[in-house]
């Protein structure tokens, strides 16, 4: 699956001719989450504007997707643009484009994703490597950051401890 | 400068057989600190010890060492084992040697460390390759680990903001 | 002033036949926010849960007041449900009551409250003990509790140092 | 029980000629710890340091009580010292007096502490009117001292919810 893949009904928070072309090259983490989820809230909006803050533009690039699959009525633009604001999220946010059928709008469906937050996390040539559903560990983000940013032909990580071993000593 | 430059006096929660050339192949991160420096007890040892419980120790090995400036009296071996014990620290501390002419011990000394915390971190040919004093994000302490596992000469990292570009937005 | 003087055009999370008066020889907290002040969502709201869930209600009884003065659209009833939903919101909410002419709602003008989030906080007759803005911390929260509890008649609470004797030492 | 039944061998943290008579017509807060012990360091002592700087002392005294009950040797008076250096621990703290036959010192004995952290609160004229173990919530404590200040003859309080109470709702 492909960065291309996202479908999103609007930009915010970018320059109105902005295309996810721009991005061919770099990294790109794209934050999936509700504005009213908590654990998006407390959690997964300020890890990546965290990422955001710290690595290179050019390198690594954030997304946001606001992905809503219920209280569809309760987070509508208005009210996801008052969130942006009052939160400071410096990183574009794409609303994800809803489907007339379902609850789950498409990008969300697309990628198969769990719930919020997730992480899709996309390679310089556009390649999804990561989709991770729920909280992820800054030191593992960091380091799948620049696993892709250093190795781009690595595989899924097997740098971590399995849970087995996590629980041996 | 390197791995092997480490003079220790003794080791800490390892087998008494235990060399630095064991660790030949492998990502150290060694955390100096003192166990009555509250910024190593209230975050640099329990950010070392995330460290050891979340990589593979055949990829990434942790250490500590107890590199006593100040206050030596009150920090002696037999409080560094309580220490140790209570805070349930799991990697290997070596005790920095003390010198006689000077209150600052030999490795500390050699790798001219500003103070504690800081950290060491040395490549799989146990070259140093970065020498921080204070604190150090997870994010970034996650993206140096995996940059030294997936790339074996690279730069000094220039894929962070400088911290002019971190306040440009 | 009165706690009878909250002006609310809807009670949330309560039964249809609420009323202030129920409230009659308890001490009544008032927990002044908005769904979207960053300062609510992440310290002010999960305080005023705190002490729900510690004191006995019929002692101490906790109500949340939603006064909106930015944001108007994206802050209406349909978003808040969803947030006091999802952010396992318990005690009851009562939405301050807007004007026709002015962005700032009945309540806070009456109390004229400097912003969000804001503590109102009624002793046994109904009677207003204390009016603050910004983050109170839980140790004055709970000592400010205890003494409306114990002494009716006492005045506003001399028992902390001034912010000059803080510094002193 | 009394505050004059602390049995101390040093106080350090304070003058010579301290004693506990001079707290006459104060609450007193003692809280009993030990500098290795991770929920002192990383809670306890924090939070003895934050009800120091918020209440007036002439109304509120603070003292550390060293109650060490395990590794003797590596919590001695010199460790302690640079602890509460290294810590900025403001308020006087005095070493539990060691017994000959037990590893239990004798306040820690005489007031059947279960471990540390401990809080034993005293009420103005010296009388023993709370003792507790492990950790306790910022709000509970403030509405303790309240309740202490406000009202010298309360019984120990019962405006706090049960366990089931709590879990009802």
């Amino acid at each position: 699956m492909k960065l291309q893949d996202l479908t999103v009904s609007k930009w915010l928070g970018t320059t109105d001719d902005f295309s996810l072309n721009d991005l061919q090259g770099r990294i790109v983490l794209v934050h999936a989450f509700q504005m009213l989820c908590p654990g998006c809230v407390l959690h997964g909006v300020p890890q990546a504007q965290k990422v955001f803050e710290i690595f290179k533009q050019e390198k690594v690039a954030v997304l946001g997707l606001h992905t809503v699959f219920e209280h569809h009525e309760a987070m509508g633009e208005i009210s996801l643009k008052a969130f942006l604001h009052e939160f400071r999220v410096k990183f574009p946010v794409g609303i994800d484009e809803p489907t007339k059928n379902s609850q789950i709008p498409k990008t969300m469906s697309h990628f198969q994703l769990q719930g919020t937050p997730s992480w899709l996390i996309f390679d310089q040539n556009g390649e999804l490597r990561a989709n991770i559903f729920g909280q992820m560990q800054d030191l593992i983000l960091g380091a799948e950051i620049s696993r892709l940013l250093y190795s781009t032909d690595s595989e899924p990580s097997s740098i971590y401890k399995t849970p087995t071993e996590r629980k041996q000593k």
